[in-house]
């Protein structure tokens, strides 16, 4: 198969940054030299450009782009708008193929001469045939080209692709996702969009062997009928997500000072995701929950019945219940039989069989009554915490502290986070065995913070090791149950699109 | 004042706790004796009570409550369902005045024999004057009386009293609201609420002087007018949240089976609050930051406009704009003078100075800015983090770990401890500040887990010294609205009530 025309961009094999700090690593955006250096993109082929600089962590500092080595495929810039034209002659002289501009002060100013600016330069670029990244943005991340634009990133490729006009979004997206077991093919913050935009990389995606999902976070789009046609053909083939920013007067507003972006109807953009397939998130948090779905066996649950398998006390069981009816799942009532069979080994007192279940089973009858509650009539899926399979974790160092954060870990031994993690692991195949045996699907609940805590869990180990089960780990029961209705109602109206739910 | 009927029973002199566990701490829940010892409960008025058991952590251990000193307010029964009427008639012989029955297995079982058993002893005990707290709950924690039913509760006492028909629920919002700051007067979990219950507590509460915000979490109501006069009586004087659960057909028969709470009709609750001037909470996150409104000035904000002057970058600001319109608030631009005079001193490119305000003026331009946005026309309000305002916290320590919990303090120093606890007050001053100078109320958000982390702003001790300025603090701009527009509608509709928002 071709590769898709855009592929390079994504693989630069030599990179220069121009513009580069003499003091990296002091903003949290914009150190581009030490996230690729951090990232472990070759420092032979990497050339910090300034002319102010001589030496940068010991590398050599050259003066313009026309003084680095050739090739440079790739060019990132960071100086000010106003040297801009003159380095985008340099890159035409340079032969290069792309650039990403972190530079900003463009059409999204709302100054006219600047968007003239941005507009010429992308045309001169354009003529000798080379793409650009921005204005205004974070540009690439691409860990099997050791590409970041942030410290943190991990460099395990994965099989999501994010485009998102904004960076610091970019970044929120891909450490969420990150911390919930999700690795990444290619992710691109391109801003104002200039020349490269939601089209492009979605037409690129589209076609992407290494991508099975695609998050994107947009502003506006520039051609609608574009973005329709490359949408329909990705979200088609690919699980696609859509977080649309600026989509009130107020949100609108701030896209149009963030990047330049025109309001758009909103109705339009809604009916346009919904006829190509795509699916819509309304915050970044549902962002995230839905390409956890999208990829993991959540995505593949088709009944509204849940059976909420529990620990956390009656009250947590009423809230829940509250909180799945309230998305329009169900959670039936537990057959007869099935309750008799349960209290058989759980005591009346204290304990509740019906649905949700809130009850500790003796550990020898806990399988059994998995299984019980996981086929019997009316269940589609299963909501369960690790805390509540037992899986061994350490007992809980409880501290008598009501400080939340920061300060509880001091102690932690080596041995214990191994050991946590083996937990982890052996939890997440629990869940994997559960599922494979009934063939009900099995959604993971996992409530961060104090009481994950409390019970010796390690929030994202856990993720992990169920994400690479293929089982959906979420937060909360709520979100869980939003999550699993918008698959519902996302597969309704991909009817007649091909099966990738 | 004289003193309200219930009030000994929250200051019980000597405390016997019967049916104690032999190992105690092993379960989350039930390790009263543990809870009281840690709270501080003086322990030779405290009497473990088990025939099993000869001592207890060095304590003596009596066989049963009448072998106890004389006397004995308040008894904590961990008894078996089965032996609760043989403890009620010692209690009665024993001259107590209270009883908690942690024991469950009476009407919530749907058992009519477990029912009738909880409706005799309970008025064998009141004719001997003797209220009980449950059966099936946690019961009384109050500072004060250093009494606690789970460990970590703080000892420092407050001004919020919380009645909860569940004790996990309970014991979510203490901690969920200690870590914003809050501290409490009382809170009782009471769980089927078989004499004592929700209208007896607001009651109570309603003439508490300790008291001045009231959290009920409700799973049914039994006296529906005594239930309506308590809450006329107490949510007119006193700031109550109410937060109901059982609200779905689901919700409802899961609280059925968690405390015997049948269904009333939501429509009527809901009005009841309405008409007696209480606001209801639909979630907890929400019970927790109507608490903090209602704690701090964020409820005496009136108007809708909002300033967000905030600090996470334009696609940050692009959501939360479009997040505060989609609760009712706006986000006014800027006055053009303004602009003007903040373009003096903040660069065009990477910034907007309309609102939201993304944008990092020079330090020394900072306090003349916040005020000139703060008194911009149409700003009612100020959402602003502490990350914004650059309160010199310390150096943040980017990790190269993905992994985002418990493991990224090992190596912070107590000097940076305190140091963090410095810039803590300091931000929160510094927003009082601004907040008395111009007269527009200061909302704080600050968005935990790593993005605090990294910027060395510990959550707990910000949202602690915040409380104490009064300011309220919330860990998103979507909650902050969502909070600031309930205190709008709860003010709306208590016209006619006493002014106490």
């Amino acid at each position: 198969m071709s590769k898709h025309p855009l592929d390079p961009i994504f693989h630069p094999r030599a990179v220069a940054v121009v513009g580069v700090r003499s003091k990296p690593g002091t903003g949290m955006m914009g150190g581009f030299y030490d996230s690729l250096v951090e990232a472990g993109f070759p420092t032979d082929s990497l050339y910090p450009v300034n002319p102010k600089i001589d030496e940068l962590n010991g590398a050599r500092c050259y003066p313009t782009l026309l003084d680095t080595p050739d090739p440079v495929d790739h060019v990132i810039s960071q100086v000010p708008a106003s040297v801009v034209p003159q380095l985008v002659d340099q890159c035409v002289a340079k032969k290069i193929r792309s650039i990403h501009f972190f530079t900003a002060g463009f059409s999204e100013t709302g100054n006219e001469e600047m968007a003239a600016v941005e507009h010429t330069m992308v045309e001169k670029l354009r003529e000798a045939g080379i793409r650009a990244i921005g204005p205004n943005c974070m540009g690439l991340y691409v860990p099997a080209s050791r590409l970041a634009f942030m410290g943190g990133f991990p460099m395990e490729p994965g099989n999501v692709f994010l485009l998102s006009q904004s960076g610091a979004n970019a970044g929120e997206i891909v450490h969420g996702l990150t911390s919930r077991g999700i690795r990444f093919s290619k992710a691109i913050s391109y801003g104002n969009g200039a020349d490269l935009r939601a089209h492009d990389f979605l037409d690129y995606a589209a076609t992407d062997a290494e991508t099975d999902v695609v998050a994107a976070y947009i502003e506006g789009v520039r051609d609608g009928r574009q973005f329709f046609e490359a949408l329909q053909r990705c979200a088609r083939v690919k699980r696609v997500i859509i977080l649309k920013g600026g989509r009130t007067q107020s949100g609108s507003n701030a896209a149009h000072s963030h990047t330049g972006s025109l309001a758009g109807s909103i109705e339009v953009f809604d009916a346009v995701c919904r006829q190509t397939g795509a699916v819509r998130a309304e915050t970044i948090d549902e962002l995230l929950d839905l390409v956890v779905a999208a990829s993991t066996d959540t995505r593949h649950i088709t009944g509204r019945g849940v059976c909420l398998f529990g620990g956390g006390g009656g009250g947590f069981a009423v809230l829940s219940a509250d909180a799945i009816d309230r998305e329009g799942l169900t959670v039936p009532q537990m057959p007869r039989k099935a309750v008799e069979r349960m209290r058989e080994y759980i005591p009346v007192a204290g304990s509740s069989v019906n649905n949700p279940i809130d009850a500790f089973p003796p550990e020898e009858h806990l399988d059994d009554m998995l299984k019980l509650v996981a086929t019997a009539e009316g269940i589609d899926m299963m909501f369960m915490s690790p805390i509540t399979g037992r899986w061994r974790p350490p007992a809980p160092d409880e501290k008598s502290s009501d400080d939340e954060e920061d300060d509880d870990t001091s102690t932690e031994s080596e041995r214990q986070q191994k050991e946590m993690a083996k937990a982890a692991e052996a939890a997440a195949l629990k869940m994997r065995h559960l599922q494979d045996e009934t063939g009900t699907p099995v959604v993971g609940i996992l409530r961060s913070g104090r009481m994950a805590r409390m019970m010796g869990v390690r929030t994202d180990s856990f993720s992990r090791a169920a994400y690479r089960e293929g089982i959906g780990i979420y937060p909360s029961v709520a979100r869980a149950a939003r999550t699993v209705a918008q698959v519902l109602e996302w597969r309704n109206y991909r009817k007649g699109l091909p099966d990738i739910l």
